[in-house]
């Protein structure tokens, strides 16, 4: 049996291994047939918004979680399918929310056909992914499993919009606390990680504890996540990220390094961060302001400290699971979120 | 059994009888139950959008279909409420792709709490609906019935969503013909009326032709409904209906009569017609000549005599259907569309 680095079972039950590579083409493949077809202009809009595909992480967690669980990968793909198209519903419309012209290099949906058809191809996106779900049982999935995975998607997705919701309530009020934000992100950047996770062990098989640890491996790993994320658009440059932390501080978004900065911050210091936020001066001059008191608090230090924590918590939510190929990846991928460059 | 015009049964297979309101009250309850928490920002919206209710009339027919193949309707009223609640998700982004500020006589969503709210609340709603359609299962409808349920529902979303897209794109283009305008509604407005007959057949365990004869009345029965409204437009007075046909008018949008008129019309009248619909004159005087228009072309009688066609037709498709209190009431609805005044 072999396993590198790169290779990812495809079937745990018969022991089939494939190259990582050729799991993410089973995925492609499947989007792109999907959206083959149609010719009209909201058909264009959603090709335009799932393809060429992105990193297809929710996917991937997907697949993985169902065989961790020793279940069956054939069986779930249009499951997977499901997780990116509701991470890309929820990218169409959040171009429209932040007037983001450009996404992944190339106009946003609304930046191509306008705000309109954003809306309705994002509504699309979100309806189609139920029924992608509800045929996992016409692919051998009992239907039971199926409920329930429809149930947790669902749950996530509304997670989702009370996160992106009460990420807003955070900007408008300044709040500059941790515990907050740490919700907000669990409700946000979690929700599709934590809807992949779940449904995946459902429709795996997975029993109510398994099913249970890869739940809080999702949750742990996705605020590991976002806040690796705050951390980047500090420490990369802004080709590298498409927007930097100009963007956050611009628009008044406090993220863990800003929160955190502020905790450790003088009175001075802190009018210094609620000027860079107030959108009163200059991006740059505010991202170079920002960066300096990040500095002088060693609040990217503590935000990675955070980020570790919560990356050690998901490890640790993967001891409940037999000891398996799928685990290991899982175990990878906490690695690799701590360890990107993008 | 007691069968009067407002009776309806609550649970056909008991021959349980309870007054409409009865059924209307069951809706509302649940509604206002799920609603009922929160404080925060997004639950605040979606309580706005959904409350206080309009005229349930897809959760109604999702109940009745369930009733008229023989089903239960306790077991169904989450699905019931799902579909409203797919409805208010397309009025709250309707609403902002048409600005409007007012819905019902009070302001929308959008009007309200601003775009980006809108959005994310007309998402959550369309992500908690799925999550009452799954929740059927517990209250022992067989999940096999469930997930053919979300997939309706999610097929008939999709469905909406081209409807609107395409609804756009035949008034970009002007496109004065009948064929291609009952295709968009049979999408569009009959979408979710599919969708309730055709859970509600599905979840109340009905046959194959069951379920067949009620997702054609319900096509039939939208397509009655959207060319009724297309018609009180021009009959009703402005306050009655809440906007008039001077919004369609003024955005260009070529409803059945107007397509009718310029089918009609000589070549003097078809620039009149294009004219009207330019957006080059004030609206008032806009309306005025088409209602002239409509009347020297007879295009308000074409109408009708179409909307009635389509109302045959969905009668015609309950004739499958076994004789219940329940096939009566669905066979009432039709005539309350035709004969309804807003």
């Amino acid at each position: 049996m072999k396993n590198t680095g790169t290779a990812l079972p495809i079937s745990g039950s018969q022991a089939e291994i494939a190259e990582f590579s050729d799991l993410r083409s089973i995925i492609v493949n499947d989007i792109e047939q999907r959206w083959n077809g149609g010719g009209t202009l909201i058909d264009d809009a959603c090709r335009h918004a799932m393809l060429p595909v992105g990193k297809l992480f929710r996917p991937t967690l997907l697949l993985v979680s169902a065989l961790a669980v020793g279940g069956n990968a054939e069986s779930v793909v249009a499951a997977a399918v499901a997780t990116e198209t509701g991470h890309t519903a929820s990218l169409v419309h959040d171009d429209i929310i932040d007037a983001d012209e450009m996404r992944r290099g190339r106009p946003s949906v609304q930046g191509k056909y306008g705000i309109n058809t954003a809306i309705v191809a994002g509504d699309l996106l979100i309806f189609s992914l139920f029924d992608m779900l509800a045929s996992c049982a016409t692919a051998g999935i009992p239907a039971g499993r199926v409920v329930d995975a429809v149930s947790a998607v669902a749950r996530a997705g509304v997670d989702l919009c009370r996160g992106q919701s009460m990420e807003a309530e955070l900007t408008s009020r300044r709040l500059m606390q941790v515990e907050p934000y740490v919700e907000m992100v669990r409700l946000k950047t979690a929700a599709l990680f934590r809807a992949a996770c779940e449904a995946g062990a459902i429709l795996g098989g997975g029993e109510r504890q398994a099913i249970d640890s890869l739940i809080s491996y999702a949750n742990h790993l996705g605020v590991a996540f976002q806040i690796q994320d705050d951390l980047l658009a500090y420490v990369s440059d802004k080709e590298r990220m498409g927007k930097g932390a100009s963007t956050d501080i611009h628009k008044g978004r406090p993220v863990l390094p800003v929160i955190l900065a502020y905790q450790q911050a003088d009175p001075p210091t802190r009018r210094r961060i609620e000027r860079c936020l107030s959108g009163q001066i200059g991006p740059d001059e505010a991202l170079r302001e920002m960066t300096a008191i990040c500095a002088s608090t060693h609040a990217l230090e503590l935000a990675a400290q955070k980020a570790e924590k919560h990356a050690k918590a998901a490890l640790g939510a993967l001891d409940v699971l037999e000891p398996s190929p799928a685990r290991q990846h899982l175990a990878g991928y906490v690695a690799m979120t701590l360890n990107r460059d993008r």
